[in-house]
């Protein structure tokens, strides 16, 4: 085990009808609020009104600003910054999924800084300051509502990258799993993809001793490989949307990264496909992961043979230890094409024409590589072929 | 699932030397530090030397208080309270396991209260308001470096009772497992065993739904059950310490609570046990916990069968749930034999003479009782029958 640091300050707020405490929550930052959202779709659902209806009880006055898209826009972020900066913002209320929150991240951090808010990205400047942001959560699967990561995208270089720091944690987050009910099948399946990812890139270490958070890991993907079939044919099963939620805050707020290092090497990949052809992140993830583990098992085939056996119940002869990989793999597909997704390049229609440009990206920003590659341009493009 | 509240704000400063920052972190708080530790074994291993020297070395002004005892009592608390108020003390730095934490906790809510720091106590009024509080851990077991609990001992009274509130959190907590390495067996075993009982209690819940939080506690026993062996037979190990020494941490951060209750019953009959006997906690946990399994199991057959299978791994065929379940507690029971711990109540010669007294004390407090049975006087006693 690595020597580590960790806290989990944000307050989760979670189960039924806890979105109504939102005025009285914010009230407590007694600031003057942006409050972002996305689509619209929390105005079709009613929640819209009810945060209104919240936040006008509590006398908190908001500036609005919407139209937060998936994989969301430096664009936006900027005229968020833009708005905090005029108008002495002092607290962010995001409300929907990890677009949203990512945004509101970045508008804090940029609120905050008197640079370009892009700095914060290529150069991985460690962000130390930025306006409190208190979170509605719809969507289970990015895990933002309690990490300390954003990830934007610049539109017009078509780059996707992360940025990073304690203090993007947001202080509240509301989770409410009947919030969850009326979230499409495929982005539900996306959502549990996105939730797995989070903890594959964390187990995948190569830092010896490391038992109590394998089993760890083991124990949140074991819950979702049990509840993500029920959610997808019971949308409105409660118990089943409140265990992937749950899930899906304690996948990335770092607790199952304590004393390990994670690899993020399918991540770094799956983040130059999404940025181009703009698809869903867990629908990059769920082609790359079986790609990357086909390229990646005989470096440490021990760890891949503990995933199969334990976290897909692979049972075959202890012997054979790349057939029980290999196993692993075949039911992680199975499972993932179950759920709707492709688990191929070819079923998303992206066909080899851009792997150079991909692979020469990723390479130029990320040449420290996983834990099992430096993600050379050629370790990028053998895996993106693996992955058609 | 239950709603729920968490946050886990401690930050946890975990690995080899981290011992050697506390200098630096106390001096954050910038304050009169009271240095609580215990009987002195802080002295022969060198600890104090190093922390005296950091403490030093960040010119933070300090008063020492030791004397602390297994079971803490109330009088030194008082003291303690006595000294915060009477030389302005502003951090309080707790060096040892449990109990200097514990009176630590009690000392810091005292020095911030008017009346007398029992009030909390029979009472279980809440702690709103505690000095702030730092830790270096030498004894994995209670898990008060990052929980929300204190357990004090009045002497002349023989109560032993908790307090708790979300302001007892201790700030940050320093956690090297090489400061356990000179912890000798049985309080190595017992540690062990404490650990596991911040997690049985929480398991045993009557509520349904909690895939995630079951299989999150199932992962921190197997943990430790696969561990503690291994600490006993090398007490130098340190990966193998390192994971029992953050399993303590995680048994009792409320992270395995959310969206459970959980059931206390064998902790409570315990305190009644180590207030007359002075015994060590888990020396009586060990003792309890099969008796309050074969007294309970009934109410709740499933989960002691998914107990006995997950946990204890037993393979007998499903349609004897009852031998299961016997055979699980078995295990457990042979488990913590093997640890050097006794199973029974005669073993550490305690005879039915004082059960009624305890049973009726125990029954006056907490007759509100756990998950399967009101705690009504012959409850208790059946229970430690069962135990003799």
């Amino acid at each position: 085990m690595e020597n580590f640091e960790f806290s989990s300050p944000t307050k989760i707020i979670f189960g039924k009808g806890t979105e109504e405490r939102i005025g009285k929550e914010v009230s407590l930052y007694n600031s003057k609020v942006l409050f972002l959202y996305g689509s619209g779709s929390i105005k079709r659902t009613g929640l819209y009104d009810r945060i209104v209806a919240s936040l006008k009880a509590w006398r908190v006055d908001f500036v609005e600003l919407s139209g937060v898209q998936p994989n969301p826009r430096l664009s936006l972020v900027e005229k968020g910054i833009s708005i905090c900066k005029k108008q002495g913002i002092g607290f962010i209320l995001a409300v929907g999924g990890g677009s949203v929150i990512d945004s509101a991240k970045a508008i804090g951090a940029g609120a905050c800084y008197d640079g370009a808010v892009w700095d914060f990205f290529p150069a991985a400047k460690l962000v130390t300051e930025c306006l409190p942001i208190g979170v509605v959560l719809t969507i289970p699967a990015a895990g933002s509502e309690a990490s300390q990561f954003a990830v934007i995208t610049r539109e017009h270089t078509q780059e996707k990258l992360p940025m990073q720091g304690e203090a993007l944690r947001p202080r509240f987050a509301i989770l409410n799993p009947e919030l969850t009910f009326t979230l499409p099948p495929y982005q539900t399946a996306c959502g549990c993809v996105d939730i797995m990812g989070h903890v594959i890139e964390r187990y995948f270490t190569t830092v010896p001793n490391v038992d109590l958070t394998d089993r760890l890991c083991e124990a949140v993907l074991r819950t979702v490989i049990t509840n993500a079939p029920i959610v997808l044919t019971e949308p409105q099963n409660y118990a089943a949307r409140a265990e992937i939620m749950w899930a899906g805050t304690l996948a990335h707020n770092d607790l199952l990264s304590t004393g390990r290092i994670g690899d993020w090497s399918s991540h770094r990949i799956e983040h130059e496909l999404s940025a181009i052809y703009d698809i869903t992140h867990a629908a990059g993830l769920a082609v790359i992961y079986p790609a990357w583990m086909k390229y990646s098992f005989k470096k440490d085939t021990k760890r891949f043979v503990q995933f199969a056996v334990r976290v897909w119940g692979v049972d075959l002869p202890f012997e054979s230890e790349e057939r029980i990989v290999l196993e692993g793999i075949r039911r992680m597909e199975s499972f993932f094409k179950d759920l709707g997704l492709a688990v191929r390049l070819t079923e998303l229609d992206i066909s080899s024409e851009r792997f150079d440009e991909m692979a020469e990206k990723c390479a130029a920003f990320w040449s420290s590589g996983g834990n099992y590659h430096k993600l050379e341009k050629q370790v990028v493009k053998d895996i993106l072929e693996l992955a058609l």
